[in-house]
């Protein structure tokens, strides 16, 4: 039978970046280029405890159809905890449960895109967020990324320039790829610019638990009394992706709209994952957990940051990081970075090509990324020696 | 701030039987109008003995990020049993693992339909399945059911004169709403029709387990040597809803097109609870699961009939029902089934008006759906007990 598929599937063509990552789980491969959270940092005592009395006491629960919108104490935890810790959330807001961050990105775009609105997002920017919007046909626009976060000029002329713009994408923490941070000043001015023109703001933020260094910031949504922000909070990288939990907190009218839409794509998230979330909150030490966390990736990007030093400096460089996962490192002038990333991999060193993460993946670009928390500690200093060594042949 | 909603959603429009039924859940309420398993159908001692062992054995497995097609091993041995049990799935055919049957629905309607595009029903029909088309603004059509299943001559007339049809959804067996089980010839013949007419079928199969009388009867699925039809399955009525576990099985070609999908809304399903589904049915009696299912819902109906029988003859009658969890109940000619149905939320025996399940709500209907698997067997006898004293009063 021949199938016709729809204009929106046509467009979204498999990448070349794909092929180069084909191989990433292979044996004896150095997996720089996954995301995964490090094995460690699971919480796996509690999250068994939990389970347990939870399958013996009120197994029901856990197992019956719940809402759409999300396990109900779970939601009324995370709107305390995130309004008096995080300033995230006003009277005007609503929470949702999702199954994964990712599904805010995917609701929200279902929610208030039309095929060919524009999506501003940060270039570079996470590729799995790029994909989802692709999948609705959006035009995507990148902005450009300074040292301190996105480019202000370059995001007020898009504003003023692109038209039917419906939200702006920012992961200002720790940002995947580019492990940079947006500053204080830059958040209140991007708010600023983005409510002034009535567009909304997709703030997303995975990593915002694991900075090892400097000071938190406050995130944009804490500055929103006036409905601009869709924050995505997860915990994936602080409890387990496995679970895929993640959640929305922004304007009650258009969360609305999004529980409409995940009603048709999922029913709700898995209820015994949304249980285990609330009680690991509530009847473990969170804070404490978080810094077991911090204090994990603090060491691990410890290892990468003295490894680059010996084997990149100074041909290649790397962008300064305080959290996350990531680090974002870039070739010298004239070589040729797929090549490069090619070449590393046929020596088992795996990482992910920059342009993966651009909105055009033929633009040029030099850069490519290294996770340091998949990798073991090994690994993680053998992996970056090759592809010190890689450059050097080719320098 | 103003928010422009995409098209797709300013189209959901809240349905006024949302209105009727959002007290169904209040104190005191008899529950004739849910969907839910009994809750004596959920195998938890298994679940919490597996969820116990994964946990203290591998956790990082449960817990770690996954791959988007489905946990391997789940895979697997859905491909090796619906094969050899069931004859679904061919050479030709993949398999995903979805968050729940429902995201299957969504899946492919994301996967075939541009805007405008017709989707095939049963009239009446599953409503989270038409709500899902509707959200990617599907042309609905509905083929009216008749007691051996949808009728053909309809079909292939919508076969032959609409335009951009993209597949046909049907639920073979115990179809929510009807309860009707489509005949062996009926389902030959509309497998037929739709290949002869290069149409997919989207064969929704969540209760074919669930047959408390009469003989099984081979699904659509197991005609297909050319790639006609997706069969979605479930572990919602089998295992536990609130794990979220359904699947695909379906030609390569469009599954592949699925998972980018997927990629793109949730990453990958729960894998805590995929594998507790793989190892339900590996290192447990499933068909002895199975089985007690049958009995628990063959007691409930029974239950059920003998209270209709005796409250709602001859004034109220119903369609032949052999499995599922539903009956669908017409009243006589001349009485109005909205009024009624709110008169018996009044007397708190809640029922879902048969409108809900039409593709255009405003179409005359008599009919109304009882669920006998959520109820207990008091509230069951009761509940019905009052819908024929409110029909009685009304006739």
């Amino acid at each position: 039978m021949e199938y016709r598929f729809s204009e929106r599937v046509k467009s979204l063509k498999p990448s070349a970046i794909r092929e180069i990552l084909k191989n990433s789980s292979a044996p004896g491969i150095i997996p720089l280029s996954a995301g995964n959270p490090a094995p460690d940092a699971f919480p796996y005592d509690a999250i068994r405890e939990i389970s347990r009395r939870l399958l013996e006491d009120t197994p029901i629960e856990a197992l019956q159809y719940s809402v759409t919108e999300g396990y109900p104490p779970l939601r009324e935890h995370l709107r305390a905890y995130m309004g008096q810790k995080h300033h995230v959330g006003t009277e005007g807001d609503e929470i949702l449960i999702t199954s994964g961050a990712q599904q805010v990105m995917d609701l929200l775009t279902k929610t208030l895109l039309n095929e060919g609105d524009t999506v501003l997002c940060e270039a570079p920017s996470f590729i799995g967020s790029l994909n989802t919007f692709r999948s609705y046909r959006a035009k995507l626009r990148g902005i450009p990324m300074e040292e301190d976060g996105v480019d202000l000029a370059e995001l007020e002329r898009a504003l003023e320039s692109e038209k039917n713009i419906k939200y702006f994408y920012t992961i200002p923490n720790f940002q995947n790829p580019s492990g940079i941070t947006m500053s204080l000043a830059k958040r209140k001015k991007a708010y600023e610019l983005c409510r002034d023109h009535g567009v909304l703001i997709l703030e997303d933020n995975p990593y915002g638990d694991l900075r090892f260094a400097g000071e938190d910031l406050p995130s944009i949504k804490s500055f929103d009394q006036e409905g601009v922000v869709m924050y995505a909070g997860s915990f994936s990288k602080v409890v387990s992706p496995g679970m895929r939990v993640g959640y929305a907190i922004g304007p009650k009218e258009v969360v609305q709209k999004m529980v409409v839409c995940k009603q048709g794509e999922d029913v709700h998230s898995n209820i015994w994952a949304q249980i285990v979330c609330h009680r690991f909150m509530t009847e473990f030490d969170y804070e404490a957990h978080v810094e077991r966390l911090r204090a994990i990736y603090r060491r691990k990007s410890g290892i990468l940051v003295e490894a680059m030093e010996r084997h990149f400096s100074p041909l290649i460089t790397w962008s300064h990081f305080e959290g996350g996962l990531f680090a974002w490192c870039t070739l010298p002038e004239g070589m040729d970075m797929l090549d490069f990333v090619k070449r590393a991999a046929e020596r088992k060193a795996c990482v992910v090509p920059g342009t993966a993460f651009l909105t055009d993946e033929s633009e040029p670009c030099r850069s490519f990324r290294i996770n340091f928390s998949t990798p073991t500690d090994e690994q993680l200093a053998e992996g970056v020696k090759i592809l010190g060594e890689v450059a050097r042949e080719m320098a």
